[in-house]
């Protein structure tokens, strides 16, 4: 993964060659290929690697679960890793194949992140039939678009405003699915 | 206007020349020259004609200033120009030009989204301290990012659902700069 990881930063998805990755990693090319058979496949566990695959915050309270949630998105989006999966996205995002692996990516973390909202309503902290995917992209895009896109930082305090916000408007009616 | 866009949706920014804009429009380069005297202000012009540059809505309500406003943005992203623009950003976003022209633009469009905010607040409909900034990223970026990068559509009850949660959360204590 780290092998795989440090081909990508360094040549980019469509100059990626399993064959380097193997050599790099001091290991036969034909047991890279036995565990990832494509390269889309070595690809995807390498970003995966980087935390986007690990398990949601489960603390019992839906503020928390979200702010940890977005505390560690934002922590690995500030690392090296992170900075060059985004410069991946920019530079590569038209690749088909690039753009497959993203959205497959994404498609996975937003299925877990929106199970904390659904969680949340199933124990009566959030009202039943809350937009579970629409109350988790109103917290994460506009933070990961800062620092993605527009390069800044973003603060604790901003973190816990948004999700304050997103919470309060949904337990107060707004966002309801069924009117 | 129309020619450079044109122009940019058929070659892009780094092989855009204002002589062939000049061409395509029927008029003489050096009058495109003395209105716009980069290629970058030329572009910039253009991206800004397809309708990002326009006047915000001001109906005395922020509920239907916001609606108005979301609703207006994603009319254009679903233009043929609107779509343009954005293939551009996924394919030449990581030209620096392209990048500082973007971002121009946004910081723009922002500042003005962000008075629709400012005014409800002066004239005290949401809380005075209101993060307006913030407010206007929770709904536009979420949805934004649903029509550009995930190819959906965003129908008119998700753009008032969102404008609900994030206006029912600040109405009711959410996203206060100054606690």
């Amino acid at each position: 993964m780290r092998a795989a990881l440090d081909e990508l930063a360094r040549v980019g998805y469509a100059r990626l060659r399993v064959d380097e990755v193997a050599i790099r990693a001091d290991v036969n090319k034909t047991s890279v290929y036995r565990r990832w058979p494509t390269k889309a496949a070595l690809a995807t566990a390498a970003i995966r690697a980087i935390g986007w695959g690990e398990a949601m915050p489960d603390t019992g309270h839906v503020r928390s679960d979200l702010v940890e949630m977005m505390r560690h998105a934002l922590a690995i989006a500030s690392t090296p890793d992170g900075r060059a999966i985004f410069r991946l996205l920019t530079t590569e995002g038209a690749d088909p194949e690039v753009d497959a692996i993203m959205r497959d990516l994404k498609a996975d973390l937003c299925a877990r992140r929106a199970e904390l909202v659904t969680r949340a309503s199933s124990r009566g902290e959030l009202p039943i039939g809350t937009d579970a995917r629409l109350v988790v992209e109103a917290i994460v895009t506009p933070l990961m678009t800062r620092v993605f896109r527009d390069g800044e930082d973003v603060d604790d305090a901003t973190v816990q405003r948004l999700v304050d916000i997103v919470l309060t408007g949904v337990i107060h009616g707004g966002g309801r699915l069924v009117a």
